[in-house]
């Protein structure tokens, strides 16, 4: 149970296409509307199975809805819930949510977007969920199943409309975790955003047009570039819509590597067999805890 | 058949002991003695089974041996030369080789020497086999099987040395490649020794005590950082032996990460999207020369 009756998804590709198949897959499944701006787009939507209606026409599907998924790129969100509150279909009650990869933007545009018209209770949802693939037709009902969904209530958040958020993805069977959005955008930068750039640097540093070097490496080198290999499109997105928190990671790893340099410069093998044990001993803590 | 009949090992620690075991364990085997400087690795190497015979005596180890392994770390390799070419029992002949990890400095260093003294044909070997663990203790027979050698003769190498060292590895099960010196330390570096370190760099700009982080953390971050949990002093030591060509390719990801934080810094997608599509093309490639 989702907790919802009436669900409208807002301008879906894969994300959103597989949030609807997903939600009519469920037992006692909510109605799912979709809306698109693009009329190829309904027609996949509704081939794949992804909605019960889909429609050109915004108010029409979010008429009745007690959720609205906004599922399009962040940069597209402010607009969008600017004409949503214009809809004479959306009551004041509906809980809103969304899928982008970046929170703090979306939390400080949305909030008083929503606030001010008086109509919607805004909740930032950042399912960690993904393919190398986009687009309605890559869609998957298994997407959700297992991942973690962060959820980025901000000062004037409605409790209830955020424990309704969170119940309603853990319903799909994902994990959840609340974090301040200033301080998730930090989290996601360093932990995935940073590893996907330095994969990419790396691979550009270390391999070019001779192909003997490819003999010469070992399983570390191999599984240490392996997600330079993702999508370059999707991820200059999320690089950039998280770009201030992405840049001051970078400029820490590169204050990280300055250091090594010095060590290897001034022939500093004390500090160095120092540094290298710190960073084993926070690896190893690392591998604890996500076995544990 | 290793194509020698006696072989001198010199200063074995992890990986001279488990020469002398996969020496040893050959159907036909030539006779192993090895030298060390502390009477304790005499009576290890002797416990293991390392040796047929082992000495604190020099020349009494070296004496009718056809091929003389020179296992110690690379910071001795001149003295343990200089030692060796005064020993009465080491003939003109006889072929010389070693295992560090660091090929450019040693072949300048020590082929000088053997030539000057005019005994000895020096032969560069980099086993890329190893261990966390060192010292004889830790020996293992099998330690070499399948891995790769790197061969690196200089400008005045004989021909015929070369190709008996070639085969002596072989012997022990290691597929071999024949680098310029200067190339192989080049090579490791990008492939093996600026991955290591960058990976440290990356777990010490990563993870801090906040422990919730490694909650939101892909297999993305646990396949880039695993390396970060090798043995420090062994790194170390790795890493300030092939300074130079470290420091160099250090550099060359500084210019790299810059150039993506540039990208970022100017909300450049079009370049951004590039340069990841670029990093994924070499990525792919890679994968296809490695599996292939």
């Amino acid at each position: 149970m989702t907790g919802f009756r009436h669900v409208a998804l807002i301008g879906p590709g894969l994300l959103g296409g597989s949030l609807g198949l997903a939600l009519r897959a469920l037992p006692a499944p909510p109605q799912v509307r979709a809306w698109a701006r693009r009329a190829e787009t309904i027609v996949d939507l509704l081939e794949c199975g992804c909605a019960d209606m889909a429609s050109e026409d915004l108010n029409a599907v979010v008429k009745g809805a007690d959720l609205i998924v906004i599922a399009t790129p962040v940069g597209v969100l402010p607009d969008l819930a600017r004409r949503l509150v214009k809809c004479p279909g959306f009551a004041a009650g509906t809980v809103v949510t969304d899928v982008g990869s970046v929170k703090g933007c979306v939390v400080e545009k949305l909030e008083p977007i929503f606030d001010g018209a008086g109509k919607g209770h805004f909740v930032g949802s950042h399912p960690m969920a993904g393919s190398e693939k986009t687009g309605v037709a890559a869609s998957r009902g298994d997407l959700f199943e297992g991942a973690m969904c962060l959820l980025t209530p901000g000062k004037s958040t409605d409790r209830k409309a955020l424990q309704g958020v969170d119940k309603f993805w853990q319903a799909l069977g994902m994990r959840t975790l609340q974090l301040d959005p200033e301080e998730h955008d930090r989290s996601v930068a360093r932990i995935s955003h940073l590893p996907h750039l330095n994969a990419a640097a790396l691979v550009m540093a270390a391999l070019d047009e001779d192909a003997q070097i490819a003999a010469l490496a070992g399983p570390g080198f191999r599984d240490s570039t392996r997600i330079a290999a993702g999508p370059p499109q999707m991820w200059a997105e999320i690089l950039l819509e998280n770009r201030e928190a992405v840049i001051a990671e970078l400029i820490r790893l590169q204050a990280e590597l300055g250091e090594t340099l010095a060590f290897l410069d001034k022939v500093n093998e004390e500090d160095l067999r120092r540094y290298l044990a710190e960073a084993k001993r926070r690896r190893d803590l690392f591998s604890a805890e996500i076995d544990s």
